[in-house]
This record gives structure tokens, C-alpha cells and sequence, in this order.
């Protein structure tokens, strides 16, 4: 057990050591049963909808399980009431769309597979006694190489994975057990009708009781992917400009924010796939764009980076000289402050799904800052620079124009996002004059969490 | 239908309308077919294992069902054979990795939960048949809480999640049905030997029947990673250093290969977290160090981003005149080669498992050529040029520079990869005069994708 010892205890017999490591068992179970409470807290308090779903799941199998204690409910599906509750246990996710997707997935598959599971047994029943486990093996097989090589299909991966699963097992349960038991219509007709109640249940308390709505999640995580790199540039032009060496580890966390958007893509395709699943809610329609959402976050990651690249040059062992980099300190750092400034924007009026043209003036203001500095890149205040020294601070001044660039595609690309999914037209932040409009923005950011938005209310103050 | 029509169709009456489109629907049918039959085709071209994937899963299906049409085998289990066929649907994966990891969860998962229900049964049955449903409910409500939300641990989420929900499911299923039905730990037995025979008939398919091993997969992702930046940047100094603008196009899709680099970070957690739960098998011991695979990705992708950075510079409308780039040309070049070179040795050599000091050399040169560079741009070659179009050749040679120090690190989290796997040493490459090991590297080169080298054998040519 312990391959490294330390001289002490190489003197000591194996008995005292023995003593001394089931001495220190209680300390290290102590030890490792508070990590693990302190974990479970954070789990916990970083997302409390995971403690009511975890409450969801125990309610929904609970109430379903009566079926198997009260005589009349059970009397309608003996045995088969089993279905039923581990239906509950598969079926019931953590969001909506998830549960509904599988669930549809789950009842709409046992329903195709159970009626061909049926004619399967009916057509080798004809064949006679002995012929028939050939035939029904032969179906068995075709269908399970044919539906797992479709599962392979990337369209069919992403939406009806489950589905087909389910598709394949529930074939097989009919028409094999069908050899055994002649009541396979009455089988069939139990398993399905089980399905449902357990898959209606599941979607019940999973709608019903604090429901959690992926598609929502997918909005909040876009408009705060955007919101992450205008924290990043933000904090940039401080960072990068100042001058002495102080202050460096602080904000360190606050820069490195952006890193997560730079792997987001695989959940965010993820949670559109399980948004278009979901019903309309809130201001979200049935046909909502979830589509879109992931161009706006493709874009999002292009710009991230290129972020990635600007950080690069923080932690750079060649750094420009301070007075290099003071020349370009002002337009740069007002080229980065718009930039923040128009991700801002547009991460909160994306969230509150309100179109205004706010960013659009932040970013024309950016692109008047990077003509500053370009025709200061153009004079000859550089002459005497030695050029090895300027290139860091040059390609910063590059990378800081071509983010404006990005940010003018997302800002494009949200517009049409907007149009599409019908955003409340605004423009209180250009015409601060209309008190009505105002007014309605403050409530909106009040309530901001709810979004209370009703579908596609457009208010034109123009 | 149809919303939009010509003028030609709204002339015509809605019967010819009719008429016309069911003419057209054989088209429309052949065509979707032809799609369809083009999309299959190109599926199994890409990866012939999905064929023989779809092979092995009606296999074992139809293997498993005999147990139910042989009398013999049948009257051992009676209807709880059909737990094994649902069993191999759904344990049966794509690759072996997968398939364990499922199957041993499933398995151990299903023990405990049964024995956990058996006593849950006895304790309620002591209770009278009056309290016994109240018990039980009580039982299962805690359980599927406190599992639900042990779910979410990342930990148990990347290994155990699919136990946790048969632990749930098999509580439910034994504790449940044992208010109906007396004999709980008969059906706790035949649940679990259904479940084993099951599982083991997957896992027996799965790995004599041509395996699937992901950690293999894994192996050859990181290095096809490396392989795709080292061919981009061994396009690039050609494609950017061009005079004239002619084959623009045709190289496109080669300069693009390195993006999927930048997205490939949770397909690489995926398979590393499958790959644990493999077996050794071929060069891969069964410690295998899969997780310091992931770190050699997160430096691959690293250097992705400046790679990213590198190819907006090619397609930018800012570019510097050819003059300005002609004077980097020549050591700008010899970089990305260099890097390019290293890279490919790497990806050559850890693909093969060979431990060489050729990549390091490759850096080297490229550290010598970055010191001519740096040298080239410290020299007043610059003073009569435009501060503005400057900027983005200097910019490329800073991101050049910077991509070295990224192939560096790769280069040292690849050796320290080899030391942890005991990867053959070899320096083939460094001394060419040795014919000995020369000819292995050959054989080992026509052998490639088998990959036959045994467990740790080290040769050392020093």
C-alpha cells in the first residue's frame, strides 16, 4: 500500500504503522465526507433548479408507482404498470425540450414498432410452428442492421437517436415474445398505453412544476457569450496600457472569462436540438429561429478568437516599451471601450429580445476610432521606433480593428435573429426624449429574468 | 399549400394546379430517393465500421433471442428472457470503450439496486400490509432523489450516469413489484442474470467481432490534429508570400482542414472518457494515460487559434503590398515550414508511438530562421514604407513567431505523453547510418494503421 515511506516510519514495525494509518482513517474519512458536502452545496447553489429537479424525478415515480398499489389502477395493466415507471425514470430530463423529445421519441416509436412487432408475428405464424423462430429471426435481424446503420445518419443522431432505440427494442420484445405468448396484439396495446401514462406523467410534473426551458438557457447563453468578450475588452485597454506592474493577478479571473466561448459550440448545438422540441413559452413561439441562434454564436466564437489572440498579447514575453504603446494608448483603448460597449448592448437588449439600433451607434463610434487610429499608424510619429519593438503594439492596433469587423457581423446577424423571431422594436436608447419608451425599458430590466414579453408586441416609436 | 405562385398558375384552375403537382411527385419521389441512397452510400464509404457495426447489432440480437425460442434455454428464465434482448439493444455501442462502460454499469448497477430492493421489500413487508405502500413510496421517493441529484456531478456524469439511472430503475422495479408479487428475490436473480447474459453477449460481439476501440480512435485524432495544422502551415507561406492571384480557389478547402481543430475539444473528452473503461489491447495498456492525451489537444488547439488568427490575414481586405511581404518572404517561409515540418514529424512519429528527437530538431531550425526574422525587422529595411501597410505583414511574422513557442509546448506534452505510455524510443531520423533501425521504421510505416507495436518495447539506439 504505502510504496513511499519516510525514514521514521521505515524504523517503526509494520504493526505500529498499520496503527498509525487506521489512526488517521477517521481524519481522512472526516476529510473527504466534508469535501464531498461542500461540493454538493456548490452543486447545489450554483444551479438550485437541479435540487427541484432531482424533487421532480422523486414525485413523478412516486405517483406513478401508485398504480402498482391501488387495485383498480393496477387491475387495467397488471405487470405491465412496471412499464410505466421506468418509462418516469427514463423519459423525465432536466429540461423540457429533452423530456419531450424523448418522450414523443419513446411513444411514437413503440407505437410504428409494436403494430409491425404484430404483423411480424402474425405473417410467421402462418408459416407454421417450425418455420417460425427462422422468419421472426430473420426480421429481427434486418430490422436491427437497418435501423442501427440509419441511426448513423447525422440529422437522425441528432433528433430521433432515442427514438430509434426504442424502435428496435420494442420490435423485438413484440414480435419475439410473441413465439411464447399468442397475445401479442394485447401485449403490444398494454406496453404502448403504459408508455403513454408514464411519458404524459413525466411531461406533466416536468412542465408543470418550475419547468426548466432549454431554449431559454440557449438565449441567456448566447447573449452572455457576448457579454463575456465585452467584460474582456472592457478590461483590455486598462490592462494592456497600464503602466506599472501592479494589479496584475486581481482581474486575472475577470479576463479569462471569455475562454469558456471559445468551447461552447458542441452545447450550444446541443440545446438547439433540444429547444425545437420545446412548445411555445413565454416570448418564445412554437417556430422560434433556434437555428439562428447558433449562427450568432459562430460568429460570437470567431470574435472570441480573435480575442484569444488580443490575451495573447497580455502574457507576451516581448512586450512594446510603454511610450510605443502610450502613442496608440487613446484611439486603441476607445476602439476596445466601443467594441465592450456595443457587446453590452447588445447582450442586454438580445436578452430582453428588444431590437434597438443602440449597438449599431457604438460600433459607428468604434469605427470613427479606428480611423484615429489608422491615420495615426499612418504619420511619421514612429520614425525612430526600432520596428521589432513596435510589432506587438502594432498587431494589437490590427486585431482591435479587425474585432470591430466581427462585431459588425454578430450585430448583423442579431438583427436578423430579431426580425425573425419577431424582437419588440425599440429605440429609447437614441431618442432618450420619450419618457413611454423609457419607462417600459426599466420595467423590462426589472423583470429581467422572468421575460415577460408577450409574443411579438411591437412597439414602432419611430 | 402553396402560398407563392406564378401568374401562369393562379390563371389555372386549382384542378390543373391539382393535377400538376401529383405529376411531378414520381420526380419528387426518385429524387429524394436518389439523395437518400447517395447519403447512405457516402456513409458507409466514410467509415466502413458503421456498416459492419450495423452487422454485429443484428447479430447479437438475433443470437440472444434464441434463448426464448429453444425450450431448454427458455425454461431456466421463462418471460425475463427478454431482458437480455433489451439488454443488447441498448448496451451494445460503436466502439468497445462505449459498450464496457455501459455494460459494467448496467451490470453492477442493476446488483446492487437489487439487493438494496430485496431489503427495501422485507423492511416494508414487516411493517403490515397496511403501511407497506407508504414505506415503499418513501423508499423510492429518497432514493430517486438523492440519485437524480448525485447525477449531477461531473465526475459521475462523464463515467456513471447511465448506472445511476438503471439503479433507479431497478430500485423501482424490485421494491414495486414486490407488493404484487412475494418471490422479489427470485426476480431480482433472473433480472440480474438476464442482464449478465445480456451484457456479456455484447461485450463478446463487440470486441472478437472486428472491435472498435476509441482510444485508438482518440490516438489517431490528436495526430490527425497535429497532421491538419502542420498542412496549413505548410500552404501558407506559399499562399500568402503569391505574386499573382491565380489558384486562389483550388487550395481553399486545404487551408480550411485545421477548423475542425478548433471545435474538437468535447468529441476528445467523449473519447477519452470511453477510452478508460477499455482493456489493453494492441500497443494501449489498460493504464493507458488518456487524459494526458487531452492536454496534448487543449496546446493542439491553442495553436489552432493562432493558425485561426494567422488565416484571417489571408483573406483579409487590408493586405500589405507585395513589396512589404517580399522582403519577410524568405524567413517568414522558412518558419512555417519549419513549424509545419515539426509538426508533421510529431503527429508521424506519436501516431506511430515512437519517441524521436526529429520534431525538436525541426524546431530548431525554425527558432534559427525566427532569429533571421527578428533580426531582418530590427534592420531599417522599413524606413521608407507606410507605418499602415506595414501592419499586417508584421503582424504575420509576430504570429509566426508565436506559433513556435506553441509547437514547443506541444512538443514537450508530447514527449512527456511517450514517457507516461512507454512509447518506443528510437532516433532513426537523427542517425541515419543505422540501418537497423531504419528498417523497422519502414515496417512499422506500411503497418500503420494496425498498429502491432507490443506493450513497451524499448529500443535503444544510443
Amino acid at each position: 500500500m504505502e510504496a513511499v515511506t519516510s525514514p521514521q516510519q521505515e524504523s517503526s514495525g509494520p504493526i505500529t504503522r498499520g496503527c498509525q494509518w487506521l489512526k488517521s482513517l477517521p481524519n481522512k474519512f472526516c476529510d473527504k465526507t466534508m469535501e464531498i458536502a461542500r461540493k454538493t452545496k456548490k452543486l447545489g447553489q450554483d444551479d438550485p433548479r437541479r435540487i427541484v429537479h432531482a424533487l421532480k424525478v422523486g414525485l413523478a415515480i412516486t405517483l406513478v408507482s401508485l398504480f402498482y398499489y391501488f387495485e383498480p389502477l393496477y387491475d387495467g395493466f397488471g405487470d405491465s404498470a412496471m412499464w410505466a415507471v421506468l418509462t418516469v425514470v427514463i423519459v423525465l430530463e432536466f429540461s423540457v425540450g429533452a423530456t419531450l423529445g424523448k418522450g414523443l421519441n419513446r411513444m411514437l416509436a413503440t407505437l410504428v414498432a409494436g403494430a409491425l412487432g404484430v404483423g411480424a408475428h402474425r405473417l410467421a405464424t402462418l408459416s407454421g410452428r417450425q418455420r417460425e423462430p427462422i422468419l421472426l429471426a430473420t426480421f429481427v435481424f434486418i430490422i436491427a442492421v437497418v435501423t442501427t446503420f440509419i441511426r448513423f445518419f447525422p440529422k437522425v443522431k441528432a433528433r430521433y437517436d432515442y427514438g430509434m432505440m426504442i424502435f428496435i427494442l420494442t420490435f423485438c420484445l413484440v414480435s419475439v415474445s410473441g413465439y411464447r405468448d399468442d397475445q401479442v396484439l394485447e401485449m403490444a396495446r398494454d406496453r404502448f398505453s403504459t408508455i403513454l401514462i408514464g411519458s404524459c406523467a413525466s411531461l406533466i410534473v416536468c412542465i408543470c412544476i418550475f419547468p426548466v426551458w432549454i431554449g431559454e438557457d440557449l438565449h441567456k447563453s448566447v447573449a452572455a457569450n457576448m457579454g463575456k468578450l465585452a467584460n474582456f475588452l472592457e478590461a483590455f485597454g486598462d490592462e494592456y496600457f497600464k503602466v506599472s506592474e501592479e494589479s496584475n493577478e486581481n482581474n486575472k479571473s475577470y479576463l479569462q472569462g471569455y475562454r469558456s466561448v471559445l468551447t461552447s459550440k458542441s452545447s450550444e448545438e446541443t440545446m438547439a436540438n433540444f429547444a425545437r422540441w420545446e412548445l411555445g413559452h413565454g416570448p418564445f413561439g412554437y417556430r422560434h429561429p433556434w437555428k439562428m441562434y447558433l449562427k450568432v454564436g459562430n460568429l460570437t466564437r470567431d470574435c472570441a478568437y480573435k480575442v484569444e489572440a488580443l490575451n495573447s498579447y497580455l502574457n507576451s514575453k516581448i512586450q512594446s516599451p510603454a511610450e510605443i504603446r502610450g502613442k496608440i494608448q487613446v484611439p486603441c483603448k476607445r476602439v476596445s471601450l466601443e467594441c465592450s460597449g456595443a457587446l453590452k448592448e447588445m447582450a442586454s437588449t438580445f436578452r430582453k429580445m428588444v431590437r434597438t439600433r443602440s449597438a449599431v451607434m457604438h460600433i459607428e463610434s468604434s469605427k470613427k476610432a479606428a480611423e484615429e487610429l489608422k491615420s495615426l499608424l499612418k504619420t511619421n510619429l514612429w520614425e525612430e521606433a526600432d520596428l521589432l519593438e513596435m510589432i506587438p503594439a502594432a498587431s494589437v492596433a490590427s486585431l482591435v480593428l479587425e474585432i470591430i469587423e466581427c462585431i459588425d457581423k454578430i450585430s448583423e446577424a442579431v438583427n436578423e435573429l430579431g426580425e425573425a423571431a419577431c424582437f419588440r422594436k425599440s429605440n429609447a436608447t437614441v431618442l432618450p426624449e420619450q419618457p413611454d419608451s423609457i419607462q417600459q425599458e426599466t420595467v423590462q430590466q426589472d423583470s429581467n429574468t422572468a421575460m415577460p414579453v408577450p409574443h411579438c408586441v411591437i412597439v414602432v416609436a419611430e
